[in-house]
């Protein structure tokens, strides 16, 4: 086997370690918690069934959907953290270092792809990026409203934190921003949280 | 919530279910095994990653990546049938009202859409159906490779079913297909299949 096609292999087979990563939101339609594997599947198919609500219809669908089936490939490093989390600065840099394992098993040219495809999900600056983001942050938006708020009255999280930290939605998609505001609003005015 | 968007919510709180479709091969790197939405993830990545030993360049991966996102979700009402099965006629039945079952939950024209990647790949007759169905074939193999063949042994599945079963490999990718090949001859090799 040529020494190029052995390190996409040594890549593949090393990311079905990420099924083993357990998110901190349930599934949709079932009592367990689902994994990154899973997560990443399902924004993706999502991406496609929702792009008409994205701001802008000119963007590469191709592209942010290898930004959602990669983005949490760092984590097999640096484990998931929950997202309304004070260890901000800890989980920055422990991501980093595991774009650098993860991403360095492929051959350089793939390596730099694939890191430039978490960068740029990460620093949401291109409008690929922006949409990308509305996936990753819908879905366990979605999830917890369908169990109840289950998760946020777990974890004391207000309505207050729910919106101000998932307002970067309305970057990619006023739409969907409006339909969370409402999902968020009827989980209040059911006293579920805050 | 208008009636489209309900409706596009409904399909996406039910694929969840293709979840708790356990599939008949192993992950690469545990003795679990793996279910249908961690395949279809896998497989998208491998898409990307393997895309260059495609034997057609010029194809839509898009449309490919779009294909293995959703291949699977007929089988959340057809179950999954090992792919060495003599019961062809049945599942090919359940798949096809699997399919206007689940994607009858879209609004029309994605529901049009999605069942249309659904025949292409079964079909594969496009170059990016035969791409897509490469990196199908390919992962239970490499699975069973890096398992030292433990399903293909636990199934009675010779080296001769596996090659001729999976010769549709080599429409997509003549590359690939000499790796599938290597990685065949050397189970046998060592005694664990005939």
């Amino acid at each position: 086997m040529n020494e190029r096609l052995k390190k996409q292999i040594d890549f593949i087979r090393e990311i079905d370690r990420i099924k083993d990563i357990i998110r901190k939101s349930k599934r949709f339609k079932s009592d367990l918690y689902e994994n990154d594997a899973e997560h990443s599947w399902h924004i993706s198919v999502m991406a496609v069934v929702l792009f008409e609500y994205s701001n802008r219809k000119d963007i590469d669908l191709l592209r942010v959907i290898k930004m959602l089936l990669v983005h949490d490939l760092v984590e097999i490093h640096a484990g998931d953290y929950i997202f309304y989390t004070d260890k901000q600065a800890e989980k920055e840099q422990k991501e980093k270092e595991g774009a650098e394992r993860i991403f360095g098993l492929l051959p350089e040219d793939q390596k730099m792809e694939f890191k430039g495809l978490w960068e740029e999900f990460e620093a949401r600056v291109t409008p690929e990026a922006k949409y990308a983001r509305v996936l990753d942050r819908l879905e366990p938006i979605m999830q917890n409203y369908y169990n109840d708020g289950s998760d946020w009255v777990k974890h004391k999280i207000t309505s207050g934190m729910i919106l101000d930290r998932n307002s970067i939605i309305k970057d990619g998609s006023e739409e969907l921003w409006e339909h969370v505001q409402t999902m968020v609003s009827e989980i209040v005015r059911r006293g579920i949280i805050e």
